[in-house]
């Protein structure tokens, strides 16, 4: 009889940025690490985001003994709210994340019964045959953590996702000596970070955004704007600083960015020292250059304090001329436009604005080639799987893995779904479960099909025409004129007679044959050929053509 | 009286980057310089492309003396083909851009009675009271030109697209020094390129790519696969001198790269040596290091070769293990998640990629702010106006300009439609003429307007739902039970019973009072206001809710 092996099932995070799920499995034993979602990319027409297909884990439920969450990300967290009520299990996470999913789980309603539990880093959690420990790593929001798990087949390390920086803001870098001293007892399989493994060098530290700010608030003769995260907590902390350091009071505007304040306040994950935080009402008066306001709006998004203030659409504040605005933030893609729009308002408003192009005023949180490099140096795993990344991202790590010593037949680049299977000795994809997208659109989770896009895609593109078609009760032959309705394919009063037209061509062919009502079918397909051919010819459009058919 | 001033007025190209058209008018006499189209952005659902409004032109069509085209891009060209008939003046270009603009008007048939006229660098040409003037400028497509134009006002220049580069493959460098002299004689006013006036420093020389090309084509072990636009033909040039150098031999792939290379052949801007071109008939028994493809598709084009090979698609090549597939471009804005894909797929297939992410491939075609700082120095122009940019390049510019010397009273920063008026003592921003995007969508030019926009965007989201609702001709009253159909708001199967009730809730509301035909409007307000309740708080969603009545 062969020996079990430990099974490593990415549900997500290897074949797209986000949504990361990882499952680790042993015989009995099941336990999760991540449950994010992914924001839609632009071809997923109305839907509202996107989660993992967990019906894998649907069918082991009784085998699953927690779920692990690396830090309080979106794509980490995101999707707990859809599968908790779902998988029912608990939910394991260090203090400030468990604080963010406390939050997001009780958004949704889905915090009654939820069993959420803090761990912190040091210390040791047996779930069945597994045992996991927390290391910490520097990544963009405090408390983020890595994993060391012992297995019975060997150790592995999960990275989370991670940078080096030597000086952060919150004072505590990942932890490498821990990492050391595992590579040298033996490391069986390392997962790791890939979101930029394109990048060459080091990441550069959050200390050179503190020096940017420093200056600026030093140097501006008006108001300071700064936008970033809200989850972005020592980025806010280096705004505070910077603030107190050149007698500026800071104002946190917009609802999540209060809300994260003040909650980061409370669990001390933000220092600010007294008489810095200042409430709206106390604006009135204050000379401009002691003035900083933090606020979301980094990606464009419109409903943000920062793009309605652009827009002299928010009801309290509005941009003056000698503002200086800081995106403090990467555009996440896709939201280039907008953020792109914002700036132009900005500018039209009369402020200065320096965004990540122009100025040094972000520092992304995930390594890059030198960083990742020197990972696999000090873990120096026997086996090698990059995470958290597309195609592109996850081959750069291997060949990076390759460059030190780990060799092509041991690193494994895997997709959703696929089963990497470890022994002590050896390692191999065997197999693929189901994994794929998962899509939330308003209530629903997973009715949103391929069809139901496929529509909205042909509907985005050239509208839709309704045609009705009377048709006798007993006779089968048409009654007036088939009716024609459109929306979003032409204007319809320039474009009268050409739809007049349609109704014309639409009723030849019914006059035509005898037509009767079983043959709907194959009337309905003669409809909508002859639409397709004759608006094609007149106007290279297809918009959707739906008849449709009452008997009178 | 007051004496005749010049007018510049920006008809496209100073709000969005693209569909760039300058005119410029003095009394009876009006120039135009360039005619470009925009790609629509992901909001102008369905449309194929964006041309510059020229309802000012139309009205003043016997003033103009001609169109003036800086190079042969789309964004400086592209809408010829569609404004030329409503125009019809002589069209005046170098020789490339005039073979390009040729094949463009011939494909949209727009080319018979177009007259278009070729005129060379350091030829004078007048049309009314403006003398015309051509200099060369490095861009990255050859013969490109820059314009100086002599004016009753004063002497203005024109930098069209440009950067300098003093090692160009065309060995055709910016003409610095008969912009020195000019700055020397004295110039009214600058309009210069500011798409890149955000990146400091300087833009690299198209020899750093030359470099790139020559170390991969020495060390690559298989096959080498080179794409870029095929507008680009110095790079294409660059890839003939690599591969020569190295015994390779060249493989143009795909139609329109064909068409260009074999054009910019026989015009003398492209030069093979004898052999090196291949057909792909030739392909087989040639070992793979000694092959090169060009090809399109840096874009992530669908219909293009590079992608068709990717994805296993394309009927005579595709990617072998150890090819190395270099991408030569930069994404357009918005085209990031195709090329991404590209590059995952081509990864997949056991390719090699290099794109300007990760290695020096690519080098773009505008100035950088240095170069633009050295452009302001050499032509001290009185009045400044950055072109070719949206507003925050047009703002980084003028903030360059300052830099320099030149004052923020004399530097104008306008949006398309905004007239600068010039005598030789002042400018000043007057008044603004109608200008904006007309879309062209299949055969029609300018009929999708806002209305259909929104329409598409609205059914894009969530989808469509048709009411049909049979009354009684004579009682008003409903007969049956409403029908509904619904594409793209949810999966029709799995919803039945939500789609039934709302059915239910429809005829609810129209048995209640007695209904008459002539109430239509009343109803059908009823009918979508009682829908989108029912459906947004069954679903969250908000479908187009389409009521239509039948009497019977």
């Amino acid at each position: 009889m062969s020996k079990p092996r430990l099974r490593i099932i990415p549900l997500g995070g290897v074949s797209e940025i986000g949504k990361n799920m990882m499952v680790m499995e042993y015989e009995d034993d099941i336990i999760v690490i991540d449950a994010g979602l992914m924001f839609p990319s632009e071809e997923m027409l109305g839907i509202d985001l996107v989660i993992p297909d967990i019906s894998y884990l649907l069918e082991r439920r009784e085998k699953i003994k927690g779920i692990i969450i690396t830090h309080g990300h979106e794509d980490h967290v995101g999707a707990l709210p859809y599968l908790l009520p779902q998988l029912n299990v608990p939910v394991y996470s260090t203090k400030l994340t468990h604080g963010l999913i406390s939050v997001k789980l009780k958004e949704r309603k889905a915090l009654t019964g939820a069993e959420l539990k803090v761990i912190s880093p040091g210390e040791q959690l047996i779930l069945g045959k597994f045992k996991v420990e927390l290391f910490p790593v520097c990544h963009s929001i405090p408390d983020s953590v890595g994993l060391i798990i012992y297995t019975p087949v060997g150790t592995v390390v999960h990275s989370g996702d991670f940078k080096l920086d030597y000086t952060p803001v919150d004072s505590k870098p990942t932890d490498l000596s821990r990492l050391a001293q595992l590579g040298a007892q033996g490391v069986l399989l390392l997962l790791s970070d890939s979101t930029y493994a394109e990048l060459p060098g080091y990441t550069p530290s959050e200390r050179l955004v503190g020096e940017t700010l420093d200056h600026i608030m030093a140097d501006a003769s008006g108001r300071v704007i700064v936008t970033t995260f809200s989850s972005l907590v020592s980025r806010i902390q280096q705004v505070i600083d910077a603030a107190a350091k050149h007698q500026r009071r800071v104002f946190i505007v917009g609802r999540s960015m209060s809300d994260t304040t003040r909650m980061a306040l409370e669990l001390g994950y933000l220092n600010a020292p007294d008489g810095i935080l200042a409430r709206l009402d106390e604006l009135h008066g204050l000379p401009r250059n002691k003035i900083v306001f933090v606020t979301t709006g980094s990606q464009g998004e419109p409903t943000s304090a920062l793009v309605r203030m652009a827009n002299r659409d928010h009801r309290q504040l509005h941009i003056m001329r000698g503002d200086t605005v800081i995106i403090s933030a990467t555009p996440i893609p896709g939201n280039e436009s907008l953020i792109n729009r914002t700036v132009d308002s900005l500018f039209k408003q009369g402020a200065q604005v320096l965004y990540d192009k122009v100025a040094p005023v972000h520092v992304h949180g995930h390594a890059s080639q030198e960083e990742l490099k020197l990972l696999l140096n000090l873990v120096k795993p026997k086996f090698f799987m990059p995470i958290h990344g597309e195609y592109r991202h996850l081959s750069f790590h291997a060949k990076l893995a390759e460059s030190v010593g780990i060799s092509k037949d041991n690193s494994f680049v895997l997709e959703d779904g696929d089963i990497l299977e470890l022994s002590p000795q050896m390692a191999k994809i065997t197999d693929k479960v189901s994994a794929g997208n998962v899509y939330v659109d308003g209530l629903s989770v997973g009715d949103v099909g391929s069809i139901v896009l496929r529509n909205r895609r042909m509907l985005s593109r050239d509208g839709i025409v309704v045609v009705i078609i009377a048709l006798n009760r007993q006779t089968g032959k048409l009654v007036g004129r088939p009716d024609i309705v459109s929306r979003g394919f032409v204007d319809t009063r320039e474009s009268k007679d050409m739809l007049d037209e349609s109704r014309d061509a639409v009723a030849r062919i019914l006059d035509r044959g005898g037509t009767h009502p079983a043959d709907w079918g194959f009337i309905s397909t003669k409809v909508r050929d002859t639409l397709n051919k004759f608006y094609y010819e007149r106007t290279r459009r297809r918009p959707m053509i739906l008849p449709f058919m009452v008997k009178v």
